[in-house]
């Protein structure tokens, strides 16, 4: 590997070039970010070799292309890429949702070489200070391979997630949505949701509720302040999954609900006992390794 | 300080134990518990010096009864301790709620002193081995004075609390259960909820919501193994408070869901762009402290 381009240097590019420069220490890291301050800050900090605002014919020599940006800026990205040969290139990505991803790829990478990933890692925290070299171990990474890769390709970009220290799963995107509307974007829109609801309360109560957040509440403020950018082009990108998991989210509310409003202890007993049942299998399944707080916030 | 009791040998009665040894080591502690299994574990880790199963006559030489079972089981001690003359006794508790335990408590106590107490702390282990000392360490300790104490009651129960390292606030039952309804009952209710939405699916997507727990359903988890008989407890001991905050929470919830519909991505970046201003300020409130894991899982 002599050459790579990082696309979008927030908390996983950054991540991703820390990787690379330790484990390919020859390899030339070309970072590519619209934002003037974010590529200062990429300088000061020799995230990688060469730092540009666009993208330019040099992206041929990358041999792999790595988009970080949030998912609404793929359609300019891709068809920027579109305008270069990028023949001993592999594109591939690390956005949250795939399946309108490989829809837009389709369109845009003919002949092109796409493989769509998802390592599924990240902090609270958003921009290049952000990222570190440890936040891919142990973490899974989901490859959901389409129409514009084949084995080799695929085997080629599973050898440098392993090599950052990730376990690697293949997956077609529309299971991947699935999956990952219920234990990553439901969740994090229930946080965002019930964050705002107490931001709406009167000035005095919102000021108790920050002094006594501590009983539940400030768990949900640090998955709700994560990148907002980010986060609302999830929503909108796996919108049919993640709307059809709310479905069934409200409904199981309105039974508790129910069953609040009619005494039904033994309901609200047997639901929240069954419920240790899933964290114990987790803890058994060794996710819950909390990472060191490595990131800075930005 | 020459005796207390405490009745309910959990993570809380338990850490107020750890805590009374250490910093009163004159004073005798009776731990009362109707669980055979629990009171034997108190003996072997010697959490006091006489074990009960049941209230007798010894509970008049307590000068500070803590009352740190369910909320559940509130109504067969208060009508256990009436029959005695607590002359010389503050009976208090650590409840999540405290209206309904103030309504309680004034049907059994009359003539005797009782100061409702709320400790603003826990973690989602429960028994007598998950207590530690450091539990209640800058803390907020609430307490919602009623027709049962006076100042001087207060203030003796107030010194205990802060001899644990807590700071005190004092405030209304009413208000305490509205401010506790958003901060923490509501987040358990919510995060009970998405943990028992992951378990009715099936079977294969089940053991990939475990497996891919790290990206948010995680934190959720952790809440929702708290206790389930507590947490039912509270649930319909602070019913008013929560279904009330409940209608809220969905009115906000259906508005995010028609965002999402409709593509509005303004509006979900402006709501995600606000939970970060609240998240800014628990941290500024030195609310985000995480305590070491000193307790066990029982």
């Amino acid at each position: 590997m002599n050459q790579i381009s990082i696309i979008g240097a927030g908390l996983i590019g950054s991540s991703i070039a820390r990787n690379v420069s330790h484990h390919y220490p020859k390899c030339k890291i070309q970072i590519i970010d619209n934002s003037k301050s974010v590529l200062k800050i990429c300088k000061k900090i020799k995230l990688g070799n060469f730092f540009k605002r666009k993208i330019d014919s040099d992206i041929n020599k990358s041999q792999f292309i790595f988009i970080c940006t949030p998912i609404s800026s793929y359609k300019t990205i891709f068809s920027s890429l579109q305008k270069f040969d990028l023949k001993n290139s592999l594109i591939t990505d690390v956005g949250s949702s795939k399946t309108k991803v490989i829809e837009l790829a389709k369109k845009y990478f003919k002949g092109k070489f796409f493989v769509p990933g998802h390592p599924v890692a990240g902090t609270e925290y958003s921009g290049p200070r952000s990222g570190f070299k440890e936040l891919f171990k142990n973490r899974w990474c989901i490859l959901t391979p389409c129409s514009l890769c084949n084995k080799k390709k695929i085997l080629s970009i599973s050898k440098i997630w392993k090599k950052f220290g990730s376990k690697i799963t293949i997956m077609n995107a529309r299971h991947h949505d699935s999956i990952m509307a219920i234990t990553s974007h439901i969740p994090h829109l229930i946080a965002y949701n019930i964050v705002g609801t107490a931001f709406d309360l009167g000035k005095k109560l919102k000021s108790e509720v920050i002094q006594f957040s501590a009983s539940g509440f400030r768990d949900f403020t640090r998955i709700a302040s994560s990148d907002p950018t980010m986060w609302r082009d999830i929503m909108l990108t796996n919108k049919k999954e993640i709307l059809s998991m709310l479905t069934k989210f409200n409904k199981d509310l309105n039974r508790l609900k129910t069953a609040i409003q009619n005494d039904d202890g033994k309901y609200l007993f047997n639901k929240f006992k069954k419920t240790r049942e899933i964290r114990n299998n987790i803890i058994k399944a060794g996710q819950d390794i909390n990472l060191p707080n490595f990131g800075r916030k930005n």
